[in-house]
Formats: structure tokens, sequence, C-alpha cells
């Protein structure tokens, strides 16, 4: 009887929605007639960038096909973490006193408080200076060579800061042979990589160097194939992960892969439990290989002619910063923007750093901020709402694509996520990429202070567009 | 605009729905003025019913308070995995050649296919009998005394068998003291729970017997205060898993604890490796902990005068039973049902035995089927659709007394599940309880062909009713 009066109130009742989408896909859910209106004006009415993307919809089939043939890059790729090394032994043209950052470049004297906090970690830690007096002293007289992490094949989270002895993953992606590399997760709170630089963050980082960093090497090179992190996000995004901000499932199946391989090693079981409580200590020791992992496979999707699918999306906590798949190698940058978010106690948002890490690689490969739904739980951490980790998954596919074939979201019926970020839908319909991300204090040394919510700068947008309309448009 | 837009819409629009309250909470979420009206007449028409509704009425007040003490207790129990023993040291009053099985009592020529195939195959495994068919002999004969596994305070999943052999999880109830036992998960397949019992599923119960059950005993020892399971189901619920049908991520955080201290073990790193593997290769390890962590629960809520809270649901493969709060140990039963549900290749419904197992204990302690909002993925595995999945959780707080504190879920704006399952709503409203099980086999010897979906016989509640007025009702 029931069934029956809900069935018959489904057949009369239709709906026309106006504004968020996810209202009327709620209503389709449950079996009712809804459609969506979209009344916005183009490009939200600019009239220069209107005109551009009416000068570009005459490549419309060029572009059509390309980003066709971005995706499906993006859809095979099959990154596997295949080894633990030493960065300078890993990475290529790493050499000498060189350290790495997130990316957009930047230099020295520009960098935000904690990127400047964890580069004169980095020079303590490799011996270039005994404090960070004399560390600071280095690093003005120039002595030391900054550089992205991302021009040599690398990403790090947050200050994203790499120096030569630091070890990292090496992920390689088995369809395409390229590699992508990572530092280890060094855990939560004064950390290097959120600017703190104390003798304890220098003692942690010689024993991930030490210890940690040859022994989970030994491990993954007694695997036969490695370690397939697509196998482990996919079922992560099962289990209320989203890999970037949320890892605590991808943390536990890592641990469970390697744990039989480190049994294999020549370590004492002292160590081994060590690693282990290390690893198991650290909800968010997946974070590091999620990264390179969606660095593996954006760098496969790189570099295709008239592709509009952004490859990169990087925060060094002053810029962000955007690589597109048909632009080359050039950032296309607007400034970092202040983070909405939870903060713990006793910090605010005057104590904040803007936007910082390459960890947006994730957003870019089709996880974070774009599998939100996939993570309700995650709210706990980053703030909003259960409903807005659903809007904001439902609003990225507006922005992308296609949507994917191994990643995909139990609460939207299986969807796959929102996959390959298209630079012209982003102009088009004025939705910027949803990006969750960690908050640092502002100042050096500290760590850090919360987690939330960010838009990237529309600028980025509009200069790559540009860029666009000038490079292929004679 | 759009946010502006979408407000007035909802301040305008107040929606009265009558039948499904999914989709009233559904607007809720969503901000909308929403009623919902229940229009179903009282114990579905039944005069009977409605009368004995109407008599205990009367004991409402009493009724109440000792429904709110059942909840109490379970709300405050905590349950903790201690050890591991054989079950002849650690169950009470089991001695010589008995064999336990899951509820309500059964005798052995009643007794279902599997069951029947399981308890043949405990007497081979206890060299009680050296094949098939002097184990039935023996059996015929009477020679094995048989008892529900509820009556030594354990329960089993599906056959639920448990001889004097077999290594048990010893749960302690920290706050009530009690203890609750279940044995080992085998793994899926050829498992002497669905009721197989060839030579390869009693070599492994012998493995376990000598190796899997006294090194996670001594590893279990070595901790200070055991496992808790009330945490890990607690992070379970925000993993994608009800611990029922759906124990992936449990298994791995319970992996992820033991291990450090199965490596302070005496066993070598061999051993380890094949214990590490056997947990982690079998995501339904952990249904084996859940289970006595609701055993461990849901008695410390028995025996509560008037309560009508339920305290335990089994089902034997034949018969399906409940036991009530306030009406002690009896057991009110109905006809086990057939389950709807998904088959293995090779498989169909007309292979099934009926519903069959200890598990549902699940979901008398408010996890399993009245978690499953928690767990939409699991949707794969049991069949239904990720709606259904809400759905049931949703109509399970119709019959229950209160939300739980401890089990919450994510995609319900982390509202507790529904908890404490009271037989009066039950009658009152014929929404009955939500379940989810495996499917085995109807011939003994196969085991596992399936998962799904499955109502418990109505006769049951009705019985418990007449019972309750009878001893309440002077």
């Amino acid at each position: 009887m029931t069934k029956k009066l809900e069935e018959l109130f489904k057949e009369d009742l239709n709906v026309i929605n106006i504004g968020l989408e996810s209202f009327a896909e709620n209503l389709k859910d449950e079996g009712y007639n809804a459609v969506q209106v979209d009344w916005k004006p183009p490009a939200g009415g600019d009239k220069e960038m209107a005109g551009l993307l009416d000068d570009i919809e005459k490549l419309s089939e060029k572009i059509k096909a390309a980003n066709e043939k971005a995706v499906e890059k993006m859809q095979k790729s099959e990154p596997v973490v295949v080894d633990v090394q030493t960065a300078k032994d890993a990475l290529p043209d790493f050499e000498g006193k060189m350290i790495l950052h997130a990316a957009p470049p930047e230099k020295w004297e520009d960098m935000s408080g904690p990127m400047q906090g964890a580069a004169i970690g980095a020079c303590i830690y490799e011996g270039w200076a005994d404090d960070e007096e004399s560390a600071r002293e280095l690093l003005d007289a120039g002595e030391v060579t900054f550089d992205a992490a991302h021009h040599h094949n690398a990403v790090g989270p947050m200050t994203g800061i790499v120096s030569p002895s630091m070890p990292v993953w090496v992920v390689e992606n088995k369809t395409y042979g390229n590699k992508a590399f990572t530092t280890l997760n060094e855990g939560l709170g004064k950390v290097l990589r959120f600017g703190a630089n104390g003798p304890e963050v220098i003692e942690k980082l010689k024993w991930m160097e030490n210890t940690l960093g040859p022994a989970l090497g030994e491990a993954l090179r007694k695997t036969e194939e490695g370690i397939n992190l697509k196998n482990i996000t996919s079922q992560a995004l099962h289990m209320g992960d989203e890999v970037h901000n949320r890892n605590k499932a991808a943390t536990s199946l890592f641990i469970r892969e390697i744990t039989p391989f480190l049994l294999e090693t020549d370590y004492s079981n002292d160590v081994i439990k060590d690693i282990i409580e290390f690893m198991g200590g650290n909800e968010h020791f997946y974070l590091n290989l999620s990264m390179p992992a969606s660095k593996a496979t954006m760098d496969a999707a790189h570099g295709i002619e008239y592709s509009t699918v952004l490859t990169a999306m990087a925060r060094n906590g002053v810029r962000f910063g955007i690589r597109v798949s048909g632009l080359g190698d050039e950032w296309f940058v607007g400034q970092a923007q202040k983070v909405d978010g939870l903060y713990f106690p006793g910090y605010t948002e005057e104590d904040a750093c803007r936007d910082l890490g390459d960890s947006t690689i994730s957003e870019t490969a089709a996880v974070g901020g774009f599998a939100m739904a996939a993570a309700p739980a995650i709210v706990g951490f980053v703030g909003g709402t259960v409903s807005d980790s659903i809007r904001f998954t439902r609003d990225m596919y507006e922005i992308t694509v296609d949507e994917n074939d191994n990643f995909t979201i139990p609460p939207l019926n299986f969807r796959g996520t929102p996959t390959g970020i298209d630079l012209l839908k982003i102009i088009e319909t004025g939705i910027l990429p949803a990006i969750n991300t960690g908050i640092a204090h502002k100042e050096p040394g500290i760590g850090q202070i919360g987690a939330g919510l960010v838009d990237p700068p529309e600028e980025c947008f509009r200069s790559a567009i540009r860029a666009f309309a000038q490079k292929y448009i004679k």
C-alpha cells in the first residue's frame, strides 16, 4: 500500500530545478521526474573571456580529440610503488646543494614563512649548516639552488621540501614507463613539511633516512611487481577515503600489503615493529604514495597538443599555479588563497599561511576534493557538512571531461569520479576546482594548525586561456 | 545569486510526505520544510495484536524505564578481545562429545543440510570418527550432545558449529565483566561454517588449532588491555563497513593493531607472515570478532524485567528465533526464510539453504543491517541499491529505542545507528528488522553460494508479544 501511493506521487510530480544541481539529483535518485535548468551566462558575462571562448570554439574538434587522449592516458595509467631510494640517486638533475619545493617556482626571498622554515631545516639536516642562523646566512648568500619539485618528476605535500639525502618513494607508471617521486610522510604536528625545523624534526628525518627508507626499499624490492597504488586508491574510495586529506583506509591497506615483505627483510623484529607502528600511527601515511601515483598519472597525460586538460595544480604559500597539457611546461599563476577550515585548538585564521603544497595533484588526478562524496567522514577534519562533500563532487562533473573507470563513489551509486579538469569548462561555467588541504602556520618552525577547503585564484585560468588562444589561434 | 534563489525556494516550499520517510528526510537534509505523516493502522489492523498492545500500554512507564536501562547497558558496554583459548577451556559447561550450533536449539535429525555437514566435519576434526559414514553413525546413534552456542556465551556464523578443540576469541565486556566467545574465521568458499567438511577443510582447522589460535592468543596476552573492539567497529563504520557482511576496514584495522604484538611473540617470521597473510587474505576475518563483541554487549542488556528489547536474533537454517530482555532464556521461533540475494556463478535460489547463523547478533547490537547506510559498497556483495542501504537504516529508527552514542553514520550526517530493537514497535508498525547475510548451499559439504537480504518471520514476534502479555499482565 505504501509503495503504491509513493509511485502515484512520483508519476504526478515534475520538478524544474534552477540553481544547485544536487537537489534535482536527489529527487532523481528517489525516482521523481526532475529537470535541471542552467541559467548562468557563459564566462560569467566576462566579455574578454567570452570572446576567447568563441575564437577557441573553432578548434573544438581538435580540442575534444586531444582531451579524450589525455583522459585515456589518465584512465590507463597504472602507478606502482617499486622502491625507496635516496632523492639524489633517484631524481633526475638533482645535484649539489639543491633544495626542491612545492610549485610554482619561487625565489628564496619571496618564499612563504613555512617554506623558508623547512628550507632552513633541510640545510641543518644535510649538514650544510649547524643552526638556523648559519642556515639563513647560507641561503641569503644564494649558495643553495632552489627549484620546483615538479621539474624533477617529484611532488611534495605542503612546503614540499626535498633535499638530496631524503629517502623517496619510487613510483613507476607501468603503462607508460615514466616515474614519479615523493618523500616519506613524517606524520602530523611538528614536521618539516609544515615548516618546523627543531632538533626532534631533524632526528626523525635521520631515522627515516637510515632505517625507515632502506627497510621499506628492501621490502618493496622483494615484491615481484611492486605494490599497485591504483588498486589501493580504488579500494580506499569504497572505504571512506578520498586519498588527499583522508588516507585512513589506504594507509591500513598499504600496511597490510607491505608487512609480509618487511618480514622477509634482514631487519630485526624490533625494527620492523617500530616501522609498522610508525606507519600505523599516522593516518596520513598514504598521502605521500597517493601524490606520486597522481603525479605519475598526470605526467603521462601532459604534452598533448591542443589539450586543455590541467596536468598540475600546485601552491607554494604565495602563488597558485597550473599547467595545461597542451601548453608545455609553463606555470600560469595567481595569488594563493586563504583556506576556509577547522583550526587546531589555540590557532585562528590570523595564524595561517596561504594555500600551500603540491598535493593538489590529487584533485588534478580525479581524487581528493573531486572524490569527497566518497569520504563523508572527512568533514570532521576539513570542516563543512556531509551534503557539501556530495555537492563538491557533483559540481566537478561540470568542469571535467569524463568519469573515472577505476575510481568510483558508492554514495553516488558507484559513479566514476570527475576526471580530467578542462580549462575551457572552468572559464565557461565559472566553477573552480574543489580542493581540500592542510593549513600551515605562517611563521617558520611551527607546523600544521588546521585543515580546510580552498579555492584556486581565477586569474591563473584566465592567463592560461589567453596563452592557449595565443598559441593555437594564428 | 544561486544561493539566494535556492534559499527563497526553500522558504516557500512545504512538503507533507505520506509513505517512505526517507523522501522527507532527504528534503530536510537539503534544508526544506518537510513533515512526515504516518497513516498506517497499528499492528497492521490485526485485532489480536492490537488488543495485546492496548493491554500492554498500561505498563508503558515500566517498559520505557526498562528499555532505557537495557539500551544504557548496550551503550556503556566495552567489548575487548583479550585472548584466544581452546573452546573446551573457555566456554562454560562444555564437556565431553558436545557440539554447539547456531540458535535456536535443534535436534540432529531436524537440522539443515549444511549444519549436518558441519557437524559431520566436526566429528572427523575431533577424531571421533574417521570419515563421513562413521560420523553419521555416531550422530544417528545420539552419541554427540548438541546445544545452541548462545547457551554457552558463544555465537557462531552460519552453521555456528563449535567443537571442543577449536580455538575461540575470548571477548570481555570490560564494563560489566561478562565474556563472549566465537571461533576464528576460516575464510570464504569451502569452510566448515557453511557445511563443507572435506580433507582441506579439516587440515585448515588443524592449522588454526595448532598455530593461528595459539599465536594470536600469545600476541593478545602481550597487549596491556586487549584490543578494544568497540573502537575498531566505531572507526570501521566511518570506513564503509557495517561489520556483518562488510568487514574490510575493520579487518585491516585489527591486523594493524595486532601485528606489533605478533612480532613480540616467539613465533618465527615465516609463521607470522603466514598468519598476517591468512588474516589479510580474508575481508571477513573481523566478522568473528564483531559477533562476540555484539554478544558480550547484548548479554549485558539481557534479563531486565519489563524490557521489550530484543537481546538475540538467530537462525539455524530451519527456524529463526529471538530472545527478549524481559522474557528470560526462551526462544520465540518461526520458520527461517529464503534469502533474497546475489548468487555466486553456477548457483541459484534453488540451491540455497534457508536463513542461517547467529550473526544476526550484529543487527541486535545496532550494526550489520541496521548500519547499512554506512556501507554503501556492500550492495555489490548482498545486492540491492545504494538508496536501499540508506532506506534500510532509516526504517530501523522506527523500531528502536535510541540512537547509538558510539556507532555513527557519516552519510546520515553522523546520526547514531538505530539501537535497541523494541518488540512492541515491530508489532505496532509492522516493520521487520533489516538483516543481511551469507547464503549456504542446502546440501552438506558444499559451502557458501551467495549473500543477500532476508526478513525474519513475523510469527516469532507475535509469539513473544503473547508471552510478554502472559507474564506481565495478571
